[in-house]
């Protein structure tokens, strides 16, 4: 038996929620146990689960482990103090949408239960559904990504869409564990990606411990590798998707497709069709978030910049489509024509979903 | 009167050697008096002093130091003891060129001296030549390259071609010094520089003494910046120009020449005509040094990326001519066609030499 394995976020145990403490990483491996509602809003306000996907899942298991332990028989009572409950997770970080979506389908899955007893399994068995479609969303966004490489292939990434940011397998790092379990090698160059370093801590701890070859490269090391290694593709993963095709994605991601563009290689975007947004027409209308200036002068709390010095640390870019060679989703890969495409992928999706 | 100043890395005070300690920037500014031949030495092989340039001076000024104190009234004895403590300073960086360059400039101004106290007084005003010829190739790097920007421009660099790493002004920072003192405003935005972070520690930090408008960024909001900051043009410095214009220089440089064109803008390197090597014919002729992985691992000593990772730490890399809108040097600015332009400029100067 090999003593790899692809790294979990979250695991449910019935008495309590087994999050991965992605704090500690790379220098400690630690899971934590979380046996209270307390435990799981302050597990997500201190970061300790990251990734959108991983964030949902740990709230919807937070909220079913809480609602399992509801003393009543009356149903109004359980949904009463369900809604506080969902809204008190749902403080725990504002602006994660995953995090509401996770939990608003819970509530309604438990709108119509009959009894107590009914609604506390309805919670537990939806969760759990919500870990296990999203695995499946990643296991066939990286089906759909190792179609396009080839055996021998170097491929470069930037931060972390992996494994422990969703249920498992990830999005942009989903090909390569499918790879490995299927024994085709692949090499992988993941940018360390400055300045809360996801690549450093994250992706390389994730994919050496699934045995994947990965070599650690700083963000300015990507033309001189792309040249040296011979890198063969790039592929990200996506915060949001415009109906264009314009993808807001982790900073250090636009000037990875301008070279992947200068030396002709592709480019693909890996993600999710719940990332694409077509009230986003464009990438235009999407606000660059603008972070605190520490991130950049500071590392470990060590100044590594003169005090006072002035700062820019947008939280992310966009790549406009044009750039995007393809853009490999759960449905399928879209090659362009974007502003078509994606509608159309969304819409078929909805249509399976409410046949 | 200002309280802004351009630091400087090296000053002469007949009884010691007084320079910046490179090393603990930004957060301490210290001074240190070197007094003896082995403080000289040990700040070069510390880096306390970096910066081709300044090296060179530093030895230099040691050397003269040193031999200040020879106690013999006899010439060969004075020579046998210069040739011992210039192959001792030449012992601190061996891959330095211009440590050996200056320490037998000293060498070779002594060597017709008709007493000790000739070459005393020889041995210090050829140091101190050095440093003004170094302070006057700066400048006029500078002048040359300033008269390719316009008020309000908003420029980009990589690592630290500063002040700090000269006599004066550094080459791709003192087009900024000279627009201060003439009332020209400029913004410089300064990569911070992964792995070592000169940018950071050190361009960021001379710029700010001297009131130089600089904002800081990681390397990989490089893109991002160009776009949202409308930047104007890219200047760097160089390590060795091949004699087709071919330029290696700190990592990261390949890809700002890469961004430059895919958005426009030109990119301009600023070095003096020693760094011209006409016997390097192209870029391919110049091995990649490749440095520690601990450079990438670690921070401050602290670890930031997993035990046991592969890493992948090119010192430096190598931009292609065709990449290049022009070399700035101390004698002019060449447009392209370096093949030609560089070797007949470099005939000029050896030519003007030797006149």
């Amino acid at each position: 038996m090999s003593t790899f394995a692809i790294p979990r976020s979250v695991e449910w145990h019935e008495t309590h929620v087994t999050i991965l403490n992605q704090q500690k990483l790379p220098s400690v491996t630690e899971y934590l146990d979380l046996h209270t509602l307390e435990d799981v809003h302050d597990a997500i306000v201190t970061l300790k689960v990251r990734g959108a996907p991983a964030i949902g899942i740990t709230a919807a298991y937070g909220l079913a482990l809480a609602a399992s332990r509801y003393e009543t028989e009356s149903v109004d009572e359980f949904q009463r103090r369900l809604k506080q409950d969902r809204d008190y997770l749902a403080s725990a970080r504002p602006t994660a949408v995953n995090l509401f979506w996770a939990l608003d389908r819970l509530v309604a899955a438990a709108k119509s239960a009959a009894s107590v007893n009914e609604a506390k399994t309805t919670l537990v068995h939806e969760a759990i559904r919500i870990q296990i479609e999203d695995e499946d969303v990643c296991r066939r966004i990286g089906e759909h990504a190792l179609s396009l490489f080839h055996r021998g292939d170097r491929i470069m990434t930037i931060c972390n869409a992996g494994s422990i940011a969703t249920a498992r397998y990830g999005t942009a790092l989903a090909p390569f564990y499918l790879a490995k379990e299927k024994g085709i090698e692949l090499s992988v160059y993941a940018l360390e990606t400055r300045p809360v370093l996801q690549g450093a801590r994250l992706t390389a701890w994730e994919l050496m411990q699934a045995g994947v070859d990965v070599t650690l490269i700083t963000d300015n090391m990507a033309a001189q590798t792309i040249k040296a290694k011979n890198i063969n593709a790039i592929i990200v993963g996506a915060d949001r998707i415009a109906q264009n095709g314009d993808t807001a994605n982790k900073i250090g991601t636009f000037g990875l497709a301008l070279l992947a563009q200068s030396f002709g290689i592709p480019f693909y975007v890996a993600a999710p069709l719940s990332t694409i947004d077509l009230a986003t027409k464009t990438g235009t209308d999407i606000p660059i978030e603008e972070r605190h200036p520490d991130e950049v002068t500071h590392l470990n709390g060590v100044r590594i910049a003169p005090e006072g010095v002035n700062v820019y640390n947008p939280a992310f870019d966009v790549t406009p489509n044009e750039l995007i060679t393809a853009i490999i989703t759960e449905k399928g890969i879209v090659y362009g024509d974007y502003e078509t495409e994606l509608p159309s992928l969304v819409a078929k999706e909805e249509h399976h979903e409410t046949a």
